[in-house]
């Protein structure tokens, strides 16, 4: 019986073992990937997390892990099929059909950008291709990206990058946008922002880095090439929460419901990272949610003495 | 006209700065110290924040500061006297009597633990003597302390330490805590936890490290020395906010009202870090507010363009 047991090892869930080690929990991590990192693991340049500029995302994941290490957190490589809630205890089963108990859970499973799944979107995965524009925008000052979506997150995107990029083009498969008509507005007062209606991505090329994006007109069926440096995709998440359905309350999306204190509907399992409802999904918002759940989880654990 | 003023250069501030800088704002931080870093720079070793264990709070407050001046960021030394918000205008008065003016305006100056002020306590801050067992506790396992104080945090405090301490004495200058019942019965249920009543600190004593506080009975008056390895100093905190108080709504504790968002209750001034009202005070929590502030802060200013 553990005092602690998170689930997943991105920086949430390293963070969550750091100060859980250093509050003196016997806790165990379980990672899908015995790669730790997440999402970081794809990154090609982390430049916003306070102190360590211009970091690669593996580098980064590295050190995340060996910190988690250093503080003596005990890993265990397997996927959860489900948490069972049973007040005091929660028994974690995973898929090799083994379980786990523990007196507190930590959610820290991340989520997923959804991918367009078009030739050379993988292969040009931070080499051009791009899933947030808060992240990486800054790495394209001056040159020309295209925008790929039609929502709030892709029409945010595509402001943000007009203010340092030469030019943006929103590509969107439909010929109007879901996005806030606010947001349109600010969108159209950008004038150098193109927006491509009725356009769906078929290929993204370019020999080490992006050089163009082919377009097909539903309309017409026509296609095009368009030239730019980077493609963002903004075209939503997907949180990975599958296998918590039963043990805590999500929302429309999929995420779990869980404030700034990550404490979720069900006592004793918290939430931490992207995987919870929060408006800044960063590397930085998601170490900070490790510390603050390992603060209720001990909370809860004291009331349980 | 700047698009944003940052107010303080602790984590919270140098994050703003990072992540301002590079969704393309034009910003100023100002700073009452030329060394920037905050409350970090009087700590001897910073081991949580993920991905830098074990490092001197002197370099960490380099090398966050090194990432501001990297992403470009604008400082100037100077103490904020006044903040006049004219709605879309901000005018941040300096007590130089020169005055900056942006659209948006970052409070992030930070708290300062409450100091017992008695001999040997500042000289030993950082060497034995601590105001964050979260921070610092881990330094001390197996070792002797002492916490000061009879509040929620230093009862907390001392739970947190009897976990990891071989004793823990928690000196009190009553005979009763002001501590909620639960945390009482919590803390008298450790068994490691000796409560001295009616004492206060009269002198922290040791040579290079803690290692003894001399006390004084308030009833008897008598003194006495007790052997220790360190002292956590718990008896409250003060945010600073004397400047704002006209510009935003503060607590009953003079902490800045805002949440997870870090917007206040005045449009376009947000606050990040310590200075509001928060549960967890951390510097990765700090660090992760200065990315909320900047995505709310450009939430502001994309309305007003």
């Amino acid at each position: 019986m553990y005092d602690l047991i998170i689930i997943g090892s991105g920086p949430a869930g390293l963070s969550a073992a750091v100060y859980g080690r250093r509050a003196g929990l016997d806790l165990l991590v379980i990672e899908e990937n015995p790669m730790s990192g997440g999402q970081i693991l794809n990154t090609y340049e982390v430049d916003n997390y306070l102190g360590m500029p211009g970091m690669g995302g593996f580098d980064m994941g590295m050190k995340f892990r060996e910190h988690a290490d250093a503080a003596g957190a005990e890993f265990k490589t397997a996927s959860v099929a489900e948490i069972c809630d049973k007040g005091e205890v929660k028994t974690v089963r995973t898929s090799d059909g083994t379980s786990c108990e523990a007196r507190a859970v930590i959610l820290a499973t991340g989520a997923e950008h959804r991918k367009l799944g078009v030739p050379g979107e993988e292969e040009h995965s931070g080499r051009g291709v791009s899933y947030c524009a808060t992240c990486d925008g800054a790495f394209f000052r001056g040159k020309n990206v295209a925008v790929v979506g039609g929502g709030d997150v892709a029409v945010e995107d595509a402001i943000y990058l007009a203010r340092m990029c030469a030019k943006v083009c929103l590509i969107h498969r439909r010929d109007s946008l879901r996005a806030a008509k606010g947001l349109q507005d600010k969108l159209m007062a950008c004038d150098n922002v193109e927006i491509l209606w009725n356009r769906t991505v078929q290929e993204i090329r370019g020999e080490s880095a992006v050089e163009s994006v082919r377009l097909r007109n539903v309309s017409d069926q026509s296609e095009e090439e368009l030239s730019v440096d980077g493609v963002f995709i903004a075209v939503g998440m997907r949180p990975n929460t599958e296998a918590f359905r039963d043990a805590v309350s999500c929302d429309g999306q999929g995420y779990v419901i869980a404030g700034e204190d990550c404490a979720t509907q069900t006592a004793g399992i918290f939430a931490a990272g992207d995987v919870r409802t929060k408006q800044v999904r960063q590397i930085v918002t998601a170490v900070a949610d490790g510390a603050c759940a390992v603060a209720s989880a001990e909370r809860w654990l004291m009331q349980k003495r």
